[in-house]
């Protein structure tokens, strides 16, 4: 059995929710299951003791969350001192009020993430276009969720953007399955 | 009489509707005037003689423009090597089909270009987000044009993108107002 | 008479080495004053009462610091809705271990800084590279301090990066010089 | 046998040194082989026929060469439209004068690459910071070599540049050799 752990914050529900959906689409590919907690609450042991990992942030000020980096400077920085998560498998994902038609510094978000991801030495997981639901919550880097319509009223993540997230989520539980128990690096 | 040059590539006409009203917007401003060219027909000149530049390109693989870069990397790297815009006022759009609801790349887009106008030693002039307009086409860095709807149909970009792509022309018409003549930058 | 806050965060002095030499560099140039204050202290009155600001993080990660995004996340984020910091005039500086000839991830911290910065609606001014000492401590997109010598020993910033500290001060307080007083955006 | 093919280009041919290190690390890799080809000269059968593709550019002005966007525009965009490359694996390295101690751009370099292989579908191999002479030529992204020295004189990648090029087109070939056979992403 593989384990995948996703890391999240939530302020109002919407990443949570599209957190739950990860977790659902790694628990729809056998052999693998997910194990779902919040970023203050993350410890070592539970990345250690994971194949997989995926960090979900609502988008704040165009990056990520500070609880969500609060974990990685204090959880992931001594993981990356000792090198290790070298090799495991990861992937991001994000949501955001989105003002506007372009997606209101939700790639930068993700990449901030992906960049403490490639320190760690995981292996990066991306949303391929043709992925079901991709036209409403996808980008290449990963599902972006959209709370709020194009006059920042609240509305919440769509269906469809809850749908792209649990296809993410099966997408890196199969490629965890593929990478977990090859030696990609050597020291 | 300050005077602000446009550099942009353009496919299907998309950027280039955008890049005569960044022009519009600069010409709207009291004292400065724009000055239009094609990537592939900027000189040196075009550049030293404008007090402001502003680029656009299409958004291609989530990057800019390969026409794009090459004006980059073969005018702009000659004046970069001899400190020839440091001081000068620039900013950026982009135009792109946008795939989804989440820009399409757009973003790595803007900053490549920015991150060249950075190493040019020009002040970036963002686009703050009551802009008129801006949930239509706006961006932090910049005005965004979508080409296509969220089928990757080609509509063309809006009005509402052109507003907005007016005046980020002319927040940079004032911004150069307000730069040149300054000793910013001593060696 | 113009004022510039610096705001940063510190873990073993380094950034604050950096932070009290941009300040020199403000308070150098005439009509301009400094304003230092730490991330976990700063208020939202540091930041509208001031003309410029400039915002400092050590490298964690490959990203900004922890507590510099709490401060982003709770303090500027509400005057990012009542576009409150529109038209003043930015910049960033960073430090870090920056393990290898590369950077060690400055790059992206500072784009994360930069991103918050050009979503408040203010000027962001680069660092050219022909600024005196550039080549010890410069980037593109303001100075790097590296407290690491190759093999990760603790060494402590240069003279020479504290020295374009300095000067990205200056640079960043004759900027404000320049565009304070002047209305560069509207509503 | 699993096909890595190394896309570069090179102007004093510091990147193509490059390249042929790569190469040599994809080699080592029983059952993997490496196909050498330059930008202007790749076809889309070259990707459609790898199992793993690597990319490597100069860093120019602070991003791609323009010879490498052209090829992502015209040969893999036409692949990203028809899905053609989801589920590879990828990898990117550059080299560039780096003037300073802070990478001289080589970061966005990688990310702008990076950002187009993600749109292509492909998974992103880091390289950790545990790796061989990483810290003589490392970047969690990829490698990087800086063929200038601090005063900006040509003086040629290193010989650890080199290695650690190699080590990551031996990560690259071991991870071909875990993903592929495996569907990752569905459709």
């Amino acid at each position: 059995m593989r384990k995948v752990t996703i890391v999240y914050a939530s302020d109002y529900g919407n990443t949570e929710k599209m957190a739950q959906s990860v977790a659902d689409g790694v628990d729809s590919v056998e052999s693998v299951s997910s194990h779902l907690v919040q970023a203050e609450e993350v410890t070592a042991d539970d990345l250690t003791s994971s194949d997989g990992v995926i960090i979900g942030s609502p988008v704040h000020m165009g990056s990520v969350d500070w609880r969500v980096k609060k974990f990685i400077d204090t959880v992931c920085s001594g993981l990356w001192m000792q090198n290790k998560l070298n090799g495991k498998v990861a992937g991001v994902f994000v949501s955001g009020g989105g003002f506007g038609s372009a997606g209101g510094g939700c790639e930068i978000a993700m990449l901030s993430i992906l960049n403490n991801i490639a320190e760690l030495g995981m292996l990066i997981v991306p949303l391929p276009k043709n992925s079901p639901s991709y036209k409403s919550g996808g980008l290449h880097w990963g599902p972006y969720g959209r709370s709020a319509d194009e006059n920042m009223e609240n509305v919440g993540v769509s269906d469809e953007a809850l749908a792209v997230a649990k296809v993410h989520g099966a997408n890196i539980a199969r490629a965890t399955l593929a990478v977990s128990g090859n030696i990609i690096f050597l020291e």
